[in-house]
């Protein structure tokens, strides 16, 4: 059975996540931190929104407890419900609630995915009550002081039918995120898959053109991710062309002709 | 488990909340509450609706229980349920009836995002008969004297679908709120987070030219709220410039024209 | 635990409630219900359907059930339902049940708001038949004599989702509300606040103004019942325009124009 | 706690229901009956065709069980389901296994109202094989000899979303019904009310005067209940004029121009 | 309780169901069910579908379990489930489960008609794998090597919404059934009600000539269970013309005119 | 009652499944299983994804648990559930997390008809954590070494409405499968089947028109599973033109036109 003490500590995370600042995200991070307002992530898939929160929950010394948002998610699933369990129904926290309770950083992943109920319950959690009904059990439970409420979403991907409302952003500080420039982009490759700094930089050059095509036939460029698979395809002993058609082409789009024009990029290159 | 009694106190706002008075809304509210009329307010989000009715709560030292609405919120969900704990069923008052039965004020936040059902269950309480019907109990609870029904919205963003019906309106007295004006503003700046008059000036300056875009391309102006977060940011050694950007403009949109234009204007100032 | 037969005795009315006859509505309703035809009213919000319910339940010394209806209502919400109590289970009266079972009027207001679950399960109740059948009981409850059926809604509302089918029309008596005349709602509204007669005439004069206004830009005119909250607060010492404006002006609409519309009648008259 | 014995005895008809045959129904519906061919009844509201398959249960000396369909009514609705009382758990019959099993007249009201799955339940018992699955049992129920399912609608309301398949609609016997002939209506009037055969004929002219009306602005026309509630009405004391209008004007529609329409074509009556 | 073994029994076919071969419909199936291949049977409504996998069932001394697919049907009911029987968790198998254990044939009669969780469940069924997941208990059900699966469909209704996948069908051998020629139709009416074979010609005359009819203002022509019908009762003593009204004409439609148009044809008949 | 331990080991694939392999697709699904990347398989129906998913975990033994998605799948289904079993309250692991802590290889076939809530679940196993939450059991639970997901669809069928995001996507390997060459085809037809190669060769010439009329009028062509249950009917004795028909071309379409078109291909074939 669920022993919450425990669970908590297994999200403390013991080593430290490689992240490559870019600016001041991690003072930023820190002053809405330490004035315990919220933080709202935004920017492209796989540009590093995670791999931030993971790094400043390694930083701040908080265990953090991530939830991916999806359509159906209740807010049960975040706040906690009754179980029976042999013959007697004991009452679960659910992730958001062990995160106020114990203080962690809880990282709501794709918020706008989430129900409406699921963002409504975290108003009065991102405002100075720092506050949780928990309906359930009839009580408001307060926020431990190390709590902090992070979420985050791609603008690209919004659409009207899941904007956050304004009542739900005005109350957080925001942060944008990008693909991390091309020198830092090579580095990160070498480093996570210790690849030949010549592929590193051809990667990463195909990488920029498929992120040109964005809006243009892709909807999306290839994250750093992408490459990091791509490089350790080529590590693994696949030639280079056909470990970007595996972990890269094909993975962007299903569209005949998109797929030659990559392709054609990619024989550019390698 | 749940003890209503304790968690009702809970509810009591023991410290005055700041709440700066623009014009009658504290003398309506008042001769609304002593005629036993529910209140409807209605105005931006983040201009301190909420702030005034826990200001009201403290005022009439009435605990004060809140509801945030969501679209997915059912009668259940306000008047209560049966719960099956330890082999027992035992009924559990949800907070409207804990509001009723205990003679709290019930503040219903935003709710023309509630569904019918849960708009419906509040006509018998917000008319002559001031009783509560507990279909699952078999009963109908008569309000204490004290109760107090509160709700609110935002008539900017209320939709065809999400309209309050003239059968439900038409049991209120209403009152509309609007930004503080700009020397109270600035007021409320210096006396929440310490900053410099100048500084308090100038956010509230930056404030009103978002607020002047609204319709033009924003949905919402900066509200207190975000200037507050702003001035907090600063007061912890973010540059204004930032801390503006991090705080207020990024979290008004995610359209790249409006976010340059925002970024000019508050080049301007700061 | 839920006690029929007490709850049944406090739905009686023991004072009688104020119902100012602007025709041959209570005889109608007092041959229909001898002749054990069940009864439909019709009429815009707030103009006195519920308290003339209240008035024939009094007058005919008969408990009332009063249900509003909504969307969300399931049959099971109407007739009753299993529970599981201390691991017992026993059925539990819906309030319609309740009524038939112990010759009770039962008041659907606003019937179209229900699903048609609801609608139907009416049928063999409002017909020669006047049995509920209990499906969950697998029995067919018979009609005490003294039950009455009574259903309301508003046809400037209906839409075409929300029709009363034939089916269920062509079973009852039918009749037709409106605002009381200006005399009688004047009277009205000095015995129901103690208002000065003079003020109340003005009152009377500004709720005729927005009715005219119906179908023009505003959804519905002012009910007795704004009339009256504008009256108490003023008796409780509200400036009239301002007790006008929350009590009525601001109730009725959220347009910026009709607002400022109303408010000019508004000021033509106080 | 339901016990089936008793409950089908308890809808057995026991006195003679009034049915004024127009044709040859009851010659066809005998012939069906004993050919085991399901029936099928079509016409508008309120023509009598309950009453037909209440006269007809009568005539055959079976047990009548009749469901209103709706949208919302669900196989286990039907069929039946398992009920957790005092901590065992019993299987209870629905209406449609009650007649399977007990050899009733199983009469299904506004079959298109119902969903699919409703529908779908009944083809198995519909044709040669006359068996009623029961999945959750696990059991296909034979149905007694005696067993007769009935269904009805109003073709005059069928839409393209609630149609019956022709999967459905090729396992039964069809018959049409329609108001009856003036004179016999008159008559039916006289003898269920005791009203004057002159004001009998008066109030069956004006009927039809509505009936003429149909898809000219009137959904549907006057049913013979209606005028039986008129006539009951006027028994009662009421004024001819004012009963029409209350048991008949009104209840056809809500549509002013329409109102005075039929208004007008009362006071040549009246 | 159920008992599997016995109701599995109960599903086996004694006596030899009258089916009369236009081709070579039983040497495929046979073929198809040598080779472990399921089938697909597309026809219109009641032109012997069924009747034909009765008759195979038979002729293989299969036991019979037929499923009427339906908008709501779920996995569960197909599958099985978990029942509380008196304090206790019983596993319970579903229609399906049955057929895969015991070797019978299972019919899943208008397959479109069911959601696509019960049509991706026969999937692994269907194809070299033959195995049935039953998720709730955890297990890999292996299909007894007497087990076959059977879909039909009516490919006249099937509509984009209502559409088998390619995934799905690609996965069955296909079969198309249409109504027995004339003689052969003639042949079965007399053999199934012994009426005269001038009438029967006469019969299935009518019956074709709605046929024709079928795509200009009829969804379908009259089955040749219609003629059936009108057979047994005109055997039972009713008029021929009057039989073919009630059994054949208002059965196919609503249409007034499409009623008077098919009742022409009948009066140029008999 | 299931035992997982059991369950599991039953996933073992003992005999090498016949794959005929066209490329490099061995090499580098080894690739991203060493690297620890999920795969994702692109193709038409029937074209041999899940045969080489079975070859690969016959390859690596491991067991492989193979999850049919549907548009009803839970996430639940996927995750698991506690069970009241015998007054005991028991988890039970799903097919994903029994895949995930065993190490085996979770294959979820056309992933693109799941839920939104399904494919979330998959995001933190399909990164570098490697974890799966388990909500109800509020823990995190670590992938075995040897897990590998596994996820297809058809892009033939992706629908706007059912398209992977590119937050999903974008944590793939991907790998394209087409049908297999002529001379490769019926080398499979003879070796499934032993079938005359001759007779192999005219049903993949037929197969391959068939192919060649997709987005002709026809929604895809016959797969080589198909052509094997052709191959197979006529082993059994059964007509080759009959066996086509039956097997091949009443499977792929209802069109009345198109049928014809395919029959007449068929004939100049056969």
């Amino acid at each position: 059975m669920p022993n919450n003490a425990i669970e908590v500590e297994a999200n403390l995370i013991r080593e430290q996540p490689y992240f490559a600042s870019q600016g001041s995200e991690i003072e930023l991070f820190d002053a809405a931190y330490r004035n315990r307002i919220p933080v709202l992530l935004k920017g492209p898939t796989g540009c590093g929104k995670t791999r931030f929160v993971e790094h400043m929950a390694w930083r701040l010394q908080r265990p953090l407890i991530t939830v991916s948002c999806h359509e159906d998610m209740t807010t049960g699933d975040l706040v906690g419900r009754f179980l029976a369990v042999g013959g007697e129904t004991i009452w679960q926290d659910g992730p958001l609630t062990r995160a106020v309770r114990h203080g962690c950083i809880c990282y709501l992943d794709e918020i706008v995915e989430a129900r409406k109920d699921t963002i409504v319950v975290i108003h009065p959690l991102a405002d100075d009550r720092r506050v949780l009904p928990i309906d359930k059990l009839g009580m408001l439970l307060k926020a431990a002081p190390e709590f902090c409420l992070v979420i985050s979403y791609n603008p690209g991907y919004q659409s009207v039918l899941k904007d956050l409302k304004q009542s739900t952003r005005q109350r957080f500080v925001a942060m944008e995120f990008d693909y991390p420039s091309a020198d830092l982009e090579a580095t990160i490759l070498a480093s996570e898959t210790g690849i030949d700094p010549t592929l590193a930089d051809l990667l990463v050059r195909f990488g920029q053109l498929t992120r040109n095509l964005k809006g243009n036939g892709l909807e999306e460029g290839a994250s750093t991710r992408l490459l990091v698979h791509a490089a350790r395809l080529i590590q693994s002993g696949t030639q280079p062309a056909l470990a970007c058609e595996a972990a890269i082409t094909r993975v962007l789009t299903d569209d005949a002709e998109m797929l030659s024009a990559i392709q054609a990029l990619s024989e550019t290159i390698f």
